[in-house]
């Protein structure tokens, strides 16, 4: 049986019971270690385990389906992701794989952060499309997050944005290379994706526009969600900008037009 | 310290070791048991727990924070909630008194019915607002949630339909004695939803209107996710109406107008 475990977001404990017992029992468990992050290392998640565990990077998940699911239509094969199971392409591919091959798929799922933001004091329901923000590049500023960010805000819906992860991304120059070589692992913070943000809006009021969201508009920054040294806070987009909240992993949610009693309540905690 | 723990989807094993630490712990633990409901007994969580639990129905929930925080700020109290702890409002509401009353808060996070539901294979990223479909009356008959649910599709966006869930409702008759009496619980089942649908439709095609969401449009069923005997069904909404998907809890996909090839495989293994 192959085994796909969220692990959930914060530290080692945030597995659950049906898990750590299918870790336990498991001949081979890899470690996905490349779409996200736990705020623990993977020698604390082996201690806590009591077991070795076979970290499986971008190139191993993607293109080695075969390696993972090797002998598990007999055998008992894990693969631990953070978060819940479903949350990126490649783990559906590989449970794909795995169901061309006759193998038999469980998955234990896990809070991720899709369900976690709901710590900020912002009903569920209240969302609209998820967008993700990825790094700009000097000849790549793709913007197209910002028009769903205020086709939401049109729609009364507040808007859960996703930061870009740069983790084991080969660098430009060694992809021609034999051997390639990785840029050091980047994750964005709530800051640099408001300070894209602005940039866009500039533009856009330049090009004589006006944009729904904007400088003043209301969002939220969080880091470390489901940790114990979580943080969260509420201020306007051009504050956002200047705000350092620690290490990652960062989310922002641009904030819709109207909020509940409830919801304006519990943001006055997070002001800063 | 007050904590509000979820305990996912399935059964007593999903709840985190984690949370499952500090239910050993505490004082005093209650269990919601009206917003959601997990596919095993109070019984079963209670001998697995190893400890007695609280049932917390709606009253006690909705008014009953003074009892629930009782003494919360100098010893250890739980309250455990299917899912993610803040999936209903009343929980959030709950941590907001207790922050009042300068008790602090710790949430466990866990799944919920928002991200377990990529199990079926759609990418979470995909969908747009999330929809409440209520149990009709003869008097009271809202179609809102169909308004929104094509402004989705319009937007090429899938939309997740959570359904109706009646525990502990007073009956009508009630709500004027000093007795409260409770109707029986109802779970609404996809199939339910898709006949309340359809009726939608057909009263939308009768006033000359033709809906971008219509009797042939695909849907997903889902019942019972994160549990052993979870089941998962892709077929028309008409089909869908006729459907018998088993026992509780269901959920329903009304599918965008666009698919990823990888989505669109993914779904042929739930085809009927």
């Amino acid at each position: 049986m192959f085994f796909i475990i969220g692990l959930g977001l914060g530290d080692c404990k945030d597995i659950t019971i049906k898990g750590l017992e299918i870790v336990k029992k498991c001949e081979r468990v890899y470690l996905e270690a490349y779409t996200s992050i736990l705020t623990c290392g993977v020698d604390v998640l082996e201690e806590f385990y009591g077991r070795k565990l076979i970290v499986a990077d971008r190139d191993l998940v993607e293109q080695g389906a075969e390696d993972i699911l090797e002998g598990s239509k007999d055998k008992d094969v894990a693969l631990l992701v953070v978060g819940d199971p479903f949350g990126a392409t490649t783990h559906t591919d590989l449970v794909l794989r795995a169901k061309e091959k006759g193998i038999k798929v469980q998955a234990v799922h896990n809070a991720s952060i899709l369900n976690a933001v709901g710590c900020c004091g912002l009903q569920l329901y209240g969302f609209g499309e998820i967008v993700s923000i990825p790094y700009w590049t000097n000849s790549w500023q793709p913007e197209s997050f910002f028009g769903k960010i205020c086709n939401n805000y049109r729609n009364k819906l507040h808007t859960l944005c996703l930061l870009d992860i740069k983790v084991k991304e080969p660098t430009l120059e060694s992809l021609t290379k034999k051997k390639k070589e990785y840029m050091p692992p980047r994750f964005m913070s709530v800051s640099e994706a408001s300070q894209q943000l602005l940039e866009t809006i500039k533009k856009l009021k330049e090009n004589d526009e006006t944009p729904v969201v904007a400088e003043d508009s209301l969002c939220i920054g969080l880091a470390r969600v489901g940790s114990d040294n979580q943080e969260i806070v509420a201020c306007s987009l051009k504050e956002m900008a200047e705000f350092d909240l620690g290490g990652p992993l960062h989310s922002l949610i641009i904030v819709g037009p109207i909020l509940h009693p409830l919801e304006t309540e519990y943001l006055e905690q997070f002001k800063i």
